[in-house]
Protein backbone atom coordinates (compact mmCIF):
# COMPACT_ATOMS: atom_id res chain seq x y z
CA UNK A 1 0.00 0.00 0.00
CA UNK A 2 1.34 3.41 -0.75
CA UNK A 3 1.93 5.96 2.11
CA UNK A 4 -0.64 8.13 0.72
CA UNK A 5 -3.23 5.85 1.30
CA UNK A 6 -2.06 4.97 4.67
CA UNK A 7 -2.59 8.30 5.51
CA UNK A 8 -5.75 8.42 3.32
CA UNK A 9 -6.89 5.08 5.74
CA UNK A 10 -5.20 6.99 9.35
CA UNK A 11 -7.48 10.44 8.53
CA UNK A 12 -10.53 8.05 7.57
CA UNK A 13 -10.35 5.98 11.17
CA UNK A 14 -9.81 9.10 13.26
CA UNK A 15 -12.34 11.08 11.58
CA UNK A 16 -14.65 8.44 11.46
CA UNK A 17 -14.11 7.44 15.29
CA UNK A 18 -14.75 10.83 17.22
CA UNK A 19 -17.67 13.23 17.75
CA UNK A 20 -15.42 14.82 20.08
CA UNK A 21 -13.05 16.83 17.77
CA UNK A 22 -13.54 19.37 14.33
CA UNK A 23 -11.79 16.99 13.27
CA UNK A 24 -8.72 14.42 13.87
CA UNK A 25 -6.05 17.05 12.46
CA UNK A 26 -7.04 19.54 14.43
CA UNK A 27 -7.89 17.94 17.39
CA UNK A 28 -4.41 17.96 18.56
CA UNK A 29 -1.72 20.38 18.07
CA UNK A 30 1.62 17.90 17.94
CA UNK A 31 1.45 13.95 17.71
CA UNK A 32 3.05 13.80 21.55
CA UNK A 33 -0.58 15.34 23.07
CA UNK A 34 -2.41 12.86 21.06
CA UNK A 35 -0.04 10.28 22.88
CA UNK A 36 -0.91 11.55 25.87
CA UNK A 37 -4.18 11.76 25.34
CA UNK A 38 -5.05 8.14 24.60
CA UNK A 39 -3.25 6.93 27.51
CA UNK A 40 -5.15 9.28 29.72
CA UNK A 41 -8.23 7.74 28.03
CA UNK A 42 -6.78 4.38 28.17
CA UNK A 43 -5.75 4.88 32.19
CA UNK A 44 -9.17 5.97 33.14
CA UNK A 45 -10.91 3.74 31.50
CA UNK A 46 -8.31 0.67 33.03
CA UNK A 47 -9.40 2.37 36.30
CA UNK A 48 -12.86 2.43 36.35
CA UNK A 49 -13.53 -0.85 34.67
CA UNK A 50 -11.20 -2.34 36.98
CA UNK A 51 -13.97 -1.32 39.65
CA UNK A 52 -16.38 -3.21 37.88
CA UNK A 53 -13.91 -6.63 37.47
CA UNK A 54 -13.45 -6.11 41.21
CA UNK A 55 -16.86 -7.07 41.79
CA UNK A 56 -17.15 -8.86 38.82
CA UNK A 57 -14.35 -11.29 40.45
CA UNK A 58 -16.11 -11.50 43.90
CA UNK A 59 -13.02 -9.46 45.30
CA UNK A 60 -15.41 -6.72 46.49
CA UNK A 61 -19.22 -6.52 47.14
CA UNK A 62 -21.28 -6.37 44.08
CA UNK A 63 -22.66 -2.59 44.35
CA UNK A 64 -25.30 -2.34 41.84
CA UNK A 65 -25.39 1.94 41.82
CA UNK A 66 -20.86 1.71 41.75
CA UNK A 67 -21.91 -0.98 38.90
CA UNK A 68 -23.70 1.11 37.06
CA UNK A 69 -21.74 4.72 38.07
CA UNK A 70 -18.83 3.16 36.41
CA UNK A 71 -19.96 1.03 33.70
CA UNK A 72 -21.23 4.10 32.14
CA UNK A 73 -18.31 6.13 32.28
CA UNK A 74 -16.49 3.23 31.10
CA UNK A 75 -19.06 2.97 28.22
CA UNK A 76 -18.42 7.19 27.49
CA UNK A 77 -14.70 6.89 27.71
CA UNK A 78 -14.53 3.74 25.58
CA UNK A 79 -15.41 6.25 22.34
CA UNK A 80 -12.30 8.90 23.53
CA UNK A 81 -9.33 7.38 21.98
CA UNK A 82 -9.70 6.21 18.62
CA UNK A 83 -9.06 9.37 17.04
CA UNK A 84 -5.74 10.43 18.83
CA UNK A 85 -4.28 7.55 16.55
CA UNK A 86 -4.11 9.82 13.69
CA UNK A 87 -0.90 10.06 11.50
CA UNK A 88 2.11 10.93 13.16
CA UNK A 89 1.62 9.23 16.73
CA UNK A 90 2.95 5.65 15.88
CA UNK A 91 6.24 7.60 17.26
CA UNK A 92 6.92 8.71 20.87
CA UNK A 93 6.67 7.56 24.46
CA UNK A 94 3.56 4.87 23.43
CA UNK A 95 3.25 0.77 23.26
CA UNK A 96 0.89 1.63 19.97
CA UNK A 97 2.85 -1.09 17.63
CA UNK A 98 3.02 0.31 14.12
CA UNK A 99 0.28 -3.05 12.87
CA UNK A 100 -2.14 -0.06 14.04
CA UNK A 101 -1.60 1.76 10.88
CA UNK A 102 -0.58 -0.96 8.39
CA UNK A 103 -4.20 -3.08 9.76
CA UNK A 104 -6.34 -0.06 9.98
CA UNK A 105 -9.17 -1.80 9.77
CA UNK A 106 -8.79 -4.55 11.78
CA UNK A 107 -7.86 -2.17 14.29
CA UNK A 108 -10.86 -0.12 13.86
CA UNK A 109 -13.07 -3.39 13.85
CA UNK A 110 -11.70 -4.16 17.55
CA UNK A 111 -12.26 -0.74 18.81
CA UNK A 112 -15.73 -0.80 17.56
CA UNK A 113 -16.80 -4.41 19.27
CA UNK A 114 -15.23 -2.99 22.62
CA UNK A 115 -17.14 0.51 22.28
CA UNK A 116 -20.56 -2.16 21.43
CA UNK A 117 -19.68 -4.54 24.31
CA UNK A 118 -18.73 -1.06 26.93
CA UNK A 119 -22.26 -0.07 26.18
CA UNK A 120 -23.87 -3.87 26.80
CA UNK A 121 -22.11 -3.90 29.84
CA UNK A 122 -23.88 -0.11 30.76
CA UNK A 123 -26.95 -1.57 29.77
CA UNK A 124 -26.51 -4.38 31.89
CA UNK A 125 -25.37 -2.66 34.92
CA UNK A 126 -28.23 -0.14 34.57
CA UNK A 127 -30.43 -3.39 35.27
CA UNK A 128 -28.59 -4.36 38.41
CA UNK A 129 -28.67 -7.99 37.99
CA UNK A 130 -24.98 -9.17 39.01
CA UNK A 131 -25.06 -12.15 36.66
CA UNK A 132 -25.64 -10.15 33.41
CA UNK A 133 -22.90 -7.31 35.00
CA UNK A 134 -20.30 -10.85 35.06
CA UNK A 135 -21.29 -11.65 31.71
CA UNK A 136 -20.71 -8.06 29.96
CA UNK A 137 -17.83 -7.90 32.28
CA UNK A 138 -15.88 -10.90 30.72
CA UNK A 139 -17.31 -10.10 27.22
CA UNK A 140 -15.74 -6.24 27.57
CA UNK A 141 -12.55 -7.82 28.83
CA UNK A 142 -12.06 -9.90 25.84
CA UNK A 143 -12.22 -6.81 23.75
CA UNK A 144 -9.59 -5.51 25.54
CA UNK A 145 -7.20 -8.38 25.77
CA UNK A 146 -7.90 -9.36 21.66
CA UNK A 147 -6.68 -5.55 20.82
CA UNK A 148 -3.73 -5.51 23.20
CA UNK A 149 -2.47 -9.02 22.17
CA UNK A 150 -2.04 -7.45 18.83
CA UNK A 151 -2.13 -3.78 18.35
CA UNK A 152 -0.16 -3.13 21.82
CA UNK A 153 3.47 -3.73 23.20
CA UNK A 154 4.53 -5.28 26.43
CA UNK B 1 -3.78 20.49 63.75
CA UNK B 2 -3.17 16.88 64.53
CA UNK B 3 -1.91 14.49 62.02
CA UNK B 4 -4.91 12.34 62.90
CA UNK B 5 -7.21 15.39 61.96
CA UNK B 6 -5.21 15.92 59.03
CA UNK B 7 -6.07 12.09 57.95
CA UNK B 8 -9.39 12.22 59.16
CA UNK B 9 -10.29 15.50 57.00
CA UNK B 10 -7.96 14.20 53.51
CA UNK B 11 -10.34 10.73 53.98
CA UNK B 12 -13.63 12.74 54.66
CA UNK B 13 -12.67 14.80 51.22
CA UNK B 14 -11.91 12.16 48.99
CA UNK B 15 -14.97 10.09 50.27
CA UNK B 16 -17.36 12.82 49.80
CA UNK B 17 -15.97 13.64 46.29
CA UNK B 18 -16.59 10.39 44.92
CA UNK B 19 -19.43 8.21 43.54
CA UNK B 20 -17.39 5.89 41.27
CA UNK B 21 -15.17 3.50 44.19
CA UNK B 22 -16.80 1.70 46.64
CA UNK B 23 -13.96 3.90 49.07
CA UNK B 24 -11.64 6.38 48.17
CA UNK B 25 -9.16 3.80 50.60
CA UNK B 26 -10.02 0.77 48.26
CA UNK B 27 -10.24 3.16 45.19
CA UNK B 28 -6.53 2.69 44.32
CA UNK B 29 -4.09 0.22 45.18
CA UNK B 30 -0.78 2.78 46.16
CA UNK B 31 -0.55 6.30 45.82
CA UNK B 32 1.03 6.30 42.41
CA UNK B 33 -1.89 5.29 40.92
CA UNK B 34 -4.07 7.61 42.00
CA UNK B 35 -1.38 10.33 41.17
CA UNK B 36 -1.54 8.42 37.39
CA UNK B 37 -5.30 8.66 37.72
CA UNK B 38 -6.29 12.41 38.48
CA UNK B 39 -3.74 13.50 35.93
CA UNK B 40 -4.94 11.37 33.11
CA UNK B 41 -8.57 12.97 34.41
CA UNK B 42 -7.25 16.29 34.46
CA UNK B 43 -5.64 15.98 31.22
CA UNK B 44 -8.85 14.63 29.27
CA UNK B 45 -10.82 17.44 30.95
CA UNK B 46 -8.11 20.06 29.45
CA UNK B 47 -8.20 18.58 25.86
CA UNK B 48 -12.10 18.94 25.88
CA UNK B 49 -12.51 21.75 28.17
CA UNK B 50 -9.71 23.63 25.21
CA UNK B 51 -11.65 22.38 22.36
CA UNK B 52 -15.06 24.56 23.88
CA UNK B 53 -12.21 27.06 24.23
CA UNK B 54 -10.66 27.18 21.10
CA UNK B 55 -14.67 27.93 19.31
CA UNK B 56 -15.14 30.57 22.68
CA UNK B 57 -12.13 32.40 21.41
CA UNK B 58 -12.96 32.69 17.81
CA UNK B 59 -10.10 30.19 16.89
CA UNK B 60 -12.65 28.02 15.31
CA UNK B 61 -15.88 28.44 14.48
CA UNK B 62 -18.91 27.77 16.77
CA UNK B 63 -20.55 24.07 16.27
CA UNK B 64 -23.24 23.98 18.66
CA UNK B 65 -23.35 19.67 18.62
CA UNK B 66 -19.42 19.84 19.18
CA UNK B 67 -20.06 22.32 22.25
CA UNK B 68 -22.70 20.02 23.75
CA UNK B 69 -20.94 16.86 23.12
CA UNK B 70 -17.39 18.09 24.76
CA UNK B 71 -18.85 20.05 27.64
CA UNK B 72 -21.01 17.19 28.63
CA UNK B 73 -17.86 15.28 29.16
CA UNK B 74 -16.10 18.13 31.07
CA UNK B 75 -19.35 17.92 32.82
CA UNK B 76 -18.53 14.03 33.71
CA UNK B 77 -14.74 14.49 34.26
CA UNK B 78 -15.19 17.17 36.26
CA UNK B 79 -16.25 15.11 39.20
CA UNK B 80 -13.52 12.33 38.41
CA UNK B 81 -10.57 13.63 39.96
CA UNK B 82 -10.89 14.44 43.73
CA UNK B 83 -10.95 11.43 45.19
CA UNK B 84 -7.53 10.54 44.12
CA UNK B 85 -6.57 13.21 46.55
CA UNK B 86 -6.13 10.88 49.54
CA UNK B 87 -3.69 10.64 52.05
CA UNK B 88 -0.54 9.89 50.78
CA UNK B 89 -0.79 11.29 47.54
CA UNK B 90 1.29 14.54 48.15
CA UNK B 91 4.39 12.84 47.84
CA UNK B 92 5.48 11.51 43.97
CA UNK B 93 5.13 12.40 40.30
CA UNK B 94 2.75 15.53 41.26
CA UNK B 95 2.15 19.05 41.07
CA UNK B 96 0.02 19.05 44.15
CA UNK B 97 0.68 21.94 46.26
CA UNK B 98 1.24 20.41 50.24
CA UNK B 99 -1.89 23.22 50.68
CA UNK B 100 -4.43 20.35 49.26
CA UNK B 101 -4.18 18.81 52.47
CA UNK B 102 -3.47 21.40 54.66
CA UNK B 103 -6.33 23.33 53.94
CA UNK B 104 -8.57 20.68 52.31
CA UNK B 105 -11.84 22.88 53.30
CA UNK B 106 -10.64 25.64 50.59
CA UNK B 107 -10.05 22.89 47.95
CA UNK B 108 -13.15 20.89 48.19
CA UNK B 109 -15.21 24.31 47.57
CA UNK B 110 -12.72 25.36 44.76
CA UNK B 111 -13.55 21.72 43.63
CA UNK B 112 -17.27 22.00 43.65
CA UNK B 113 -17.47 25.40 42.46
CA UNK B 114 -15.59 23.78 39.09
CA UNK B 115 -17.70 21.24 38.96
CA UNK B 116 -20.90 23.48 39.44
CA UNK B 117 -19.46 25.61 36.42
CA UNK B 118 -18.39 22.61 34.54
CA UNK B 119 -22.58 21.62 34.82
CA UNK B 120 -23.35 24.67 34.23
CA UNK B 121 -21.35 24.80 30.68
CA UNK B 122 -23.10 21.75 29.64
CA UNK B 123 -26.40 23.22 29.95
CA UNK B 124 -25.35 26.40 28.20
CA UNK B 125 -23.62 24.55 25.64
CA UNK B 126 -26.95 22.19 24.90
CA UNK B 127 -29.08 25.13 24.57
CA UNK B 128 -26.71 25.94 21.31
CA UNK B 129 -26.63 29.74 22.52
CA UNK B 130 -22.88 30.85 21.41
CA UNK B 131 -23.01 33.81 23.58
CA UNK B 132 -24.14 31.53 26.62
CA UNK B 133 -21.53 28.97 26.10
CA UNK B 134 -18.76 31.89 26.12
CA UNK B 135 -19.84 33.42 29.54
CA UNK B 136 -20.12 29.68 30.73
CA UNK B 137 -16.69 28.67 29.47
CA UNK B 138 -14.82 32.09 30.96
CA UNK B 139 -16.39 31.58 34.29
CA UNK B 140 -15.27 27.40 34.16
CA UNK B 141 -11.77 28.93 33.03
CA UNK B 142 -11.69 31.03 35.87
CA UNK B 143 -12.25 28.48 38.69
CA UNK B 144 -9.62 26.44 37.05
CA UNK B 145 -7.41 29.10 37.50
CA UNK B 146 -8.53 30.07 40.90
CA UNK B 147 -7.07 26.49 41.78
CA UNK B 148 -4.24 26.12 39.55
CA UNK B 149 -3.26 29.38 41.68
CA UNK B 150 -3.21 28.56 45.00
CA UNK B 151 -2.94 24.60 44.92
CA UNK B 152 -0.91 23.09 41.69
CA UNK B 153 2.80 23.91 41.33
CA UNK B 154 4.50 25.36 38.03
Amino acid sequence: MTQRKHLALALALAASLTSFGASAQSAFAKPEDAIKYRKAAFSLTAAHFGRIGAMAQGKVPFDAKLAADNAELVATLSHLPWAAFGEGTDQGDTKAKPEIWKQSAKFKELADKFQQEAGKLASAAKSGKEADVKTAFTATAGTCKSCHDDFRNK
